[in-house]
C-alpha cells in the first residue's frame, strides 16, 4: 500500500501555473478552448505530480463521477434465467448507494466489446472503478485495466497473474462438499455437467471434481456446456445413453439442473430413486422444484456487498481489512438419497 | 410534439457573448472561475434560448452523459427472487448499449429516497433520462420529474395524470385471460392473491379481477400481500381455512405462487386435483415446478427494449412511432384442470 498523500486540487494546479481553473480543467479534459502551449504545461505538471487519469478525474475541482461500473459479457436471452447476477448486483448496489454511488451496468457480446466499454468509461471518466467477472484463460482485461489506471475488482477471483484483486470464492470447496456428500451417501458413478471450461472458475471446479471424485467417476465424467438450457438437456441425454450411466450428476448451476432433471424424467429416470442430482448454485428454483434440489449455498447478495466494499476501498485508497471469504455450505434436500 | 430546432452549441453561446467557451461552461455549471457578471449574462442568454437544464447538459460542447438511469424502490432481500426486473434491465440495456448508452441502476428504500436520487442525477447531469416503475396512488414522481425537466418513461403505465409517458401493459387483459380460462374449465370459487393495492398496476388488476370473476368469486376473493414469500404463505393459509375454500387461486407473481403451492400441499391439498393455481407472471420457475404452472406469458426482455427505445426517443426529441402494446397470452400447463 503506497503512503497516502494529499492530492492537489484543480485550484492548486491552476495557481501554480498562473492560469484560470477553467483553462486547467479544459486542458486536462482535452477540450477545445485553451492554447496548445497551455495544454502542454498543464499536462506536464499533471505528469510531474504523477496524476493518473483516474486520480485526476477524482480530484479535479472535487468533481467525481460517484459511479462504479459493472460490465458483463453474456448472452442476453440466457441471462435472464439466472438469479445469481441479479442478487450480486443488488448486494453491490446496496453498499454503493449507502455511499452515494451509482452502479453503471452494461452487458456486451464479447470480451473485445467489453474492453472498448472499459476504455470509454475510463476516458470519459464515467466511472471511478469497475467490477469485472468471468475471468478466462489468457484474459486481456486485468492488464488492460492496469494500463488504464482504473481500479477494478474481479468477481470470483483470484487473477492468476495477480494484476487485479478479486473477491475469492472457494470453487474447489463447493465441489468437494457436493462430491463428499454423494460419496458418503453411497454413490459410485459421478458425472459433472459443467459450464464452459475456458472460464477460470469452471476450470478450477473441473480440476476439483476430478480430484474429489477420483475412483468413483462415471464415463463420461465431465461434460462441458455453454450454460444454456439446450446444452444442459443435451448433456443429460448423453449421460442417459452412456454404457454405464451415472448414479449421481452434479450440475454447475440451477438452469442446467432444471434442464437436466426434465431430461432424466423424460427418459424414464426418477430423481432421486434412480439417480441423484445436485446443483452447484442454489436459488429459489432449487427449493421450488419437486424433488427440491440439494445445492451449494452461498449468498450472492453478500458476495456483491463484499465486492463493492473492496472496490470503494481501492477507489478511495483506504486500507484493506482482512476479509474472510464466504465459506460455502451444502443444503441437503430431496434430490439425493442413500444408495 | 414541438417542432425540432437546431440547438445552439456551447461555442455559439460563447461567441454570441464574446467570452471563452470554458467561461461559458463554468457559468452554466455553477462552478467557480468566472465573474458574477459573466455568469448572469450566460444564464440570461441560456434562459432566452429556453434551455432546460437537460437540454443544456446535452448540448454543452456536445458532451452528454450517454447514460440513462433506473431507480427502483424495493426490499433488497425479496428482490433477488424475481426475474422480472433482471430481464427488464437486460432488455433495456441491450437497446441502450447498441446506442452507446450506459444504464445507471440504483435501488432505494422509499419513494422519498428515490426523489433525492432523481434530483441528484438531474442536477449533476449524470443521466439524460430515467426509467421509473411501480407507480403508486398520489405518486409524487411524475410531477417531480416534469419540474426537473428530466425525460422519463414509466414502466407499466399509464400515468393517470398523463405527466409522463409510460410503456403500457394491459393488466386487465392479463387477469381476464386467467379468469376466462378458469371459468371455461369449470371453476366456480376464484380467489386472487395480489400485490400491494397501492401500486396502480395491482389496483388495475384487482378491479379487473372483481369484474371478470363476478358471480364466481370465493370469500375472501382478494387478499393483498407485499409480494413476500411470507405473506404469500399467510394468504394461502387464509384461503385453506376459509369456510368455503376456493377451487382456483390466481397468484400475482411466481414468488407468491411458489409459496402458495407449498402451503396448499402442506395443508394436504393437491394441485390441480383439489385446487387449481395460476400465476400472473411467467418465468423459468413456473415451468420447472411440478405441476408446471399455468401463467400469463409476457416477455420482460422485449418490454425492457420497448421502454429503452421510447426513452431514447424522448431524450433525442425524435418522433414517436405507433407502438403496439405487447399483448399477453396464456400458457396453459399442468396446474389447472377441468372441474
Amino acid at each position: 500500500m503506497p503512503p497516502r498523500r494529499t492530492r492537489p486540487t484543480l485550484k492548486d494546479l491552476a495557481k501554480r501555473l498562473g492560469i484560470s481553473e477553467s483553462a486547467a480543467s479544459f486542458a486536462l479534459n482535452g477540450r477545445p478552448g485553451v492554447s496548445e502551449q497551455t495544454r502542454k504545461r498543464v499536462l506536464a505538471l499533471a505528469e510531474e505530480l504523477q496524476w493518473s487519469p483516474h486520480h485526476a478525474a477524482r480530484t479535479l475541482s472535487g468533481i467525481t463521477s460517484m459511479t462504479v461500473g459493472f460490465v458483463l459479457t453474456r448472452d442476453v436471452q440466457e441471462f435472464g434465467m439466472e438469479t445469481f447476477y441479479l442478487r450480486l448486483l443488488t448486494g453491490a448496489q446496496s453498499v454503493l448507494s449507502d455511499r452515494g454511488y451509482g452502479l453503471l451496468f452494461q452487458m456486451t457480446h464479447s470480451v473485445d466489446e467489453e474492453l472498448a466499454v472499459l476504455r470509454r468509461w475510463s476516458e470519459e471518466r464515467r466511472v471511478e472503478g469497475v467490477i469485472i467477472s468471468d475471468l478466462r484463460r489468457g484474459d486481456p482485461r486485468p492488464a488492460y485495466l492496469r494500463d488504464l489506471g482504473l481500479p477494478a475488482v474481479l468477481v470470483g477471483g483470484p487473477d492468476p497473474r495477480k494484476l487485479i484483486p478479486g473477491v475469492t470464492v472457494d470453487d474447489g470447496a463447493a465441489i468437494r462438499l457436493l462430491v463428499e456428500h454423494l460419496r458418503d451417501t453411497g454413490h459410485r458413478r459421478l458425472a459433472y455437467v459443467s459450464g464452459p471450461a475456458d472460464l477460470l472458475h469452471v476450470h478450477r471446479r473441473i480440476i476439483a471434481f476430478r480430484r474429489a471424485a477420483d475412483g468413483i467417476m462415471a464415463e463420461p465424467g465431465v461434460i462441458g456446456t455453454d450454460y444454456s438450457d439446450e446444452q444442459g438437456r443435451a448433456a443429460a441425454q448423453r449421460l442417459v445413453r452412456a454404457a454405464d450411466p451415472p448414479d449421481a450428476v452434479v450440475f454447475d448451476n440451477e438452469v442446467l439442473a432444471v434442464a437436466g432433471v426434465r431430461t432424466l424424467n423424460g427418459a424414464g429416470l426418477s430423481v432421486p430413486a434412480d439417480i441423484s442430482v445436485v446443483s452447484c448454485e442454489d436459488s429459489a428454483i432449487c427449493m421450488a422444484l419437486q424433488p427440491a434440489l440439494t445445492a451449494v449455498q452461498r449468498d450472492p447478495t453478500v458476495f456483491g456487498e463484499t465486492v463493492a466494499q473492496k472496490l470503494l476501498r481501492l477507489v478511495h485508497n483506504e486500507p484493506e481489512p482482512v476479509v474472510e471469504a464466504q465459506q460455502p455450505t451444502i443444503a441437503i434436500r430431496e434430490s439425493t438419497r442413500q444408495r
